[in-house]
């Protein structure tokens, strides 16, 4: 190594290689296509490309002008820097924490992966049976029994119904060497020859807005497809209280009609995977299935009129299994699909599997799982007492009722940041294609940034002035003030892509109800933020909103940011976990026994937190200790 | 009483009166209404009167020429005599045997009636469900199983998936005053308040010729109504091996065409029985079937090919279950159709039923049963060990393939006899009708009779010298020789009512089957006919066959008459017990997994014990002392 050469290690991808002294992070980063999130080209001014240094602290330049702006004295301690502003002169490891980290395409199914050791109800066993002869006779469903009993110790079977109508001619066309596919108690069929290495099933997460699917192997419980798809029940309601109005007001044809729209949309993923990963719809011989309490009764066909109704009783809360081929599923004929228990009012499976995914029920810590989606799940406590609330959010953060808002895909504007001084803007698109719209982390960025920049204040008002100083804040048509954060001549649909203070206010009401909720819930179970240990933010798209622009916004009770954990879609989680796992299904049992559910609606208290929580951050500057200090950095007077 | 008066009472009827010294018993017997069987019109004849002298002796009067030919020494002592030809001289108690009773209108669903405890698969609970309120929110599934463990003590029930569908408007239509339906650990509905006293089920016996249903109050066990049919699936093949040659022919699709026969039958017997209990047909909520393993496989439309071939094994042996529905069948829309097990190669649950109606599993006697049908299966044995075998006795009995043979209906020939001196012949008809055909127990008691008269020898040919002295012998256009039983004249068809050679050979045939399969069985047991405590005749027609006649034309080893029970249609009686009892299923399984099927298609013995046992009463009248007696009465040098 010349004497004038360091080495830099990038981590957690292991990266590394030698540069001259006095390279700056993000130029030598580049060279190795560690892709750190940046959205203002290198200029400082958005703050995004935020990394540590883990080692070689010795030999950094001092902080930048731009750098004390966007860090706290706290982050410089722990060694954050921007990536853009620091130079090294010494060999130095570089973490690059998450949510600095560029993602990929957007599926949005991603999960905690937690690894379960696979137990499957379906289960496939490879016979090498005797037949039977004039002193031997036994029939056939005997020498099927026996030779399962004998060889492979499986006792007290059954052989289904459709399964012994054909059992005598399957058994002479292989002649005696079947697979048995058992499912359960139940032998489901009779394979040809040895297919026990092709045993599959699918894990559904249903989402009021997005569907997602999983195909999975059920002898490996690896994950070999997955496919996503939007909900198409929204063009008959976009929250689940009009989709039930819909259904009361129509009766039992909208239900029907409901209940066939998601299994059609889920028919379609199962046969999007099948034909990525090469496997046959029939070697599909199980499906389970997450979603709130709505989705259980709208894909189950279950009249939902009462749960929307006070007291919001559920009408089933545990677990059921109903044969896939009854429910119009594209599968094994005779495959099962089991839908994991509920909670309580629109407390559904999808939280059972987010609490099994953290493995809330076993914590000894306290904490708190915040699943964000049309409805939010917001649950607190650990293996003494858990307490969940629903809160009725809405689907603006997923890009609903938002003027430019958009589910995340190619052109879907995923970060954005504002310069204070110029207010000019920069902005990261999915794939960097053209921008299209904004995404669910687009959507909670704006805010923050506007926010920090001036240009809104806490009300979540703009402010006029700003009008003055940039062209990008300009009225609207019917009178409304708008940040223009892309020009038509840059963006691919041949307008420009705004936030107007329309869409400031949808967000601030989404945001408004999910902060109350958490902040009811916390009393409720006499604690404070500062005895929540770790912090869960589920959903679609937790996994790319950065955590910094959502405890600016106030979404969530302010935590340090190393106490927050995204986990993606653990809704998905938990169904891959539950098809997977007889063991996860009765965990899910359990769940569904302990966790107790608090409904809002009767909390006395819950209205005023919620006209608090509408600020930005929040009307108790007390309870955002780190937010005021942020915008004082910026120049704000909170 | 005057000094000249006594009083007759006949038994089991207890009717009683008075009358004078020197009446006659027939005589005596009418005035009551008593009605003893006579075909010859007292003039001692046809010896169809037997009764026996119970009290009183003393003041009888010594037995006539006419009695001495109809009666052994044996049955003199015991008491027996002709109620035609005995007068009284002292007061007397009669008792009038079975087989010397009239009959009624012969459904030929009666057997044996075995008082069973219910315990139904289905019970009904009428529960008074507390309402959900905001403090006690619990689910409406909750809210049922908690009143159901707590007031009803049941325990681990599951909510089937169809009742849950409507479950939240069932329960507040009936303001929470519901009677939940369970059958095993489901609830398969819920009704509007308290139909707890409506509960049906419905039990079959699928014969190969007939078809005999039962619709019981599962609360009670007791039948309240009654239906029978003949078995459609005759019109495609009369015995069982050329119903499966059909389908082999005309696969599946003949296959589904058998099985929709059956159950469309099945139902015809489902309406007529409720129709007639004024029970709706969705109060069935659970049916049990039994039959042979042909029709258990035609009935569940499974493929029969290789149960018909060596070495003959049977698809399923255990009991199973399924959805009525699924089977085509009108009942209750979750109700559950339950097969009884069976036992091994053509030998099924009807045979497993007919075993457990005389509760063979537990007899320290040795016992046989013949099923008589058109298999007819024998078993052999006790508690210890039990053999079962079945013949292809073929349809004669049901008077298929007999020229003028007909079902038991009305003016079906039941009672025959034959003066031996005059040749001339009395009759007896279903509901004294004109005669139309001759139904099984005639075509049972002619051959006898014409043995007796000499008409036919041992080997079953007519005598032709015969027709030298009756007009009744006489030669058909075929150039057979036949007997006239009615004349055109007498008729209601405008044809003489024939027994013809080719029908005695038939009818041989039958009976050959069945006696060859008891005797090879006896064999295998290492038994011979004096270790049989009791000899049950069960079938269809059992109940109206005359016990000696059929000795007389050796259909059975020979035995003391009161050694034969007959038992009528036990495999209903099974499937009776097997529909109103959890424990009769499970000793149902018990009977199938320990009652020995032995194959007579493969015993050395069985084709020479075929040809002997096709002479009447047998070749070898060393077997046959009491035939061997009897014929040397009538004058007949066996």
């Amino acid at each position: 190594m010349k004497n004038s050469e360091i080495e830099i290690v990038f981590q957690p991808y292991g990266s590394r290689s030698k540069y001259p002294s006095g390279t700056i992070i993000m130029v030598a980063a580049k060279t190795l296509g560690v892709d750190i999130s940046s959205l203002c080209a290198g200029n400082g001014t958005c703050g995004k490309c935020k990394i540590r240094i883990q080692r070689g602290t010795e030999g950094i330049s001092s902080p930048t002008e731009k750098e004390l702006k966007h860090l706290s004295q706290k982050e410089l301690k722990a060694g954050f820097r921007l990536a853009c502003q620091t130079k090294l002169r010494s060999s130095a490891t570089i973490f690059v924490p998450e949510r600095s980290r560029v993602g990929k395409q957007r599926l949005q199914t991603e999960g905690l992966n937690v690894p379960v050791k696979p137990s499957p109800l379906v289960t496939k066993h490879y016979l090498e049976i005797t037949p039977p002869t004039l002193h031997n006779v036994r029939s056939d469903e005997d020498g099927l029994l026996d030779t399962l009993r004998i060889k492979h110790g499986l006792d007290n079977l059954r052989v289904d119904y459709e399964t012994a109508k054909t059992l005598p001619i399957k058994l002479r066309k292989a002649e005696w060497n079947v697979t048995a596919v058992v499912s359960e108690k139940r032998i489901i069929d009779i394979e040809h020859g040895d297919t026990s290495e092709r045993c599959f099933g699918f894990a559904v997460d249903i989402g009021s807005t997005k569907l997602a699917g999983f195909l999975m192997n059920l002898n490996t419980g690896h994950v070999v497809a997955v496919a996503a798809r939007m909900n198409p029940q929204i063009s008959l309601g976009e929250d689940v209280l009009s989709r039930i109005s819909h259904v009361m007001m129509h009766g039992l044809n909208a239900l029907r009609e409901l209940h066939e729209a998601v299994v059609s949309s889920i028919n379609e993923m199962i046969a999007e995977c099948c034909e990525k990963a090469n496997v046959g719809t029939g070697e599909i011989y199980e499906l389970n299935f997450v979603g709130n309490t709505a989705m259980q009764m709208l894909f189950l066909e279950i009249w939902p009129q009462y749960t929307a109704l006070s007291p919001y009783p559920p009408v089933l809360r545990r677990g059921i299994d109903v044969e896939a081929a009854q429910l119009g599923l594209t599968s094994h004929p005779r495959a099962n699909a089991h839908y994991v228990p509920v909670i309580g009012g629109f407390v559904g499976s999808d939280s059972v599997a987010d609490l099994m995914a953290i493995d809330m029920l076993n914590s000894e810590e306290i904490v708190m799982d915040i699943d964000i989606g049309t409805n939010t799940e917001i649950a607190v406590g650990n293996k003494d007492s858990i307490l969940i609330v629903s809160c009725a959010s809405g689907p603006a953060f997923e890009g609903m009722e938002i003027k430019h808002g958009m589910r995340a895909a190619t052109g879907a504007i995923e970060r954005i940041s504002v310069d204070p001084d110029s207010l000019e803007t920069h902005y990261r698109t999915i794939e960097d294609a053209p921008p299209v719209g904004i995404c669910g982390s687009g959507l909670v960025e704006a805010p923050a940034e506007l926010l920090k920049a001036g240009i809104i204040n806490m009300t979540g008002r703009f402010n006029k002035e700003m009008a003055k100083k940039t062209d990008r804040v300009r009225t609207t048509p019917e009178g409304w003030l708008e940040y223009v954060i892309a020009s038509k001549e840059e963006s691919a649909t041949d307008s420009d892509i705004t936030i107007t203070q329309a869409d400031i206010r949808e967000l601030q009401k989404a945001k408004a109800a999910i902060r109350a909720g958490a902040e009811v819930l916390l009393r409720r179970m006499k604690l404070t933020k500062d005895d929540i240990t770790t912090l869960y933010v589920a959903g679609a798209f937790g996994n790319y909103i950065d955590a910094e622009s959502a405890r600016t916004i106030g979404l969530y009770p302010e935590l340090p940011l190393d106490h927050i954990k995204f986990v993606g879609n653990t809704a998905g989680t938990g169904s891959r976990m539950c098809l997977i796992s007889k063991q996860m299904r009765e965990y899910a049992e359990r769940i569904s026994e302990n966790v107790r559910y608090y409904e809002l609606a009767v909390d006395p208290d819950f209205q005023s937190e919620y006209i608090k929580a509408s600020f930005l951050p929040h009307q108790d500057m007390s309870r955002q200790p780190f937010v005021t200090e942020l915008l004082k950095r910026h120049g704000r007077v909170p």
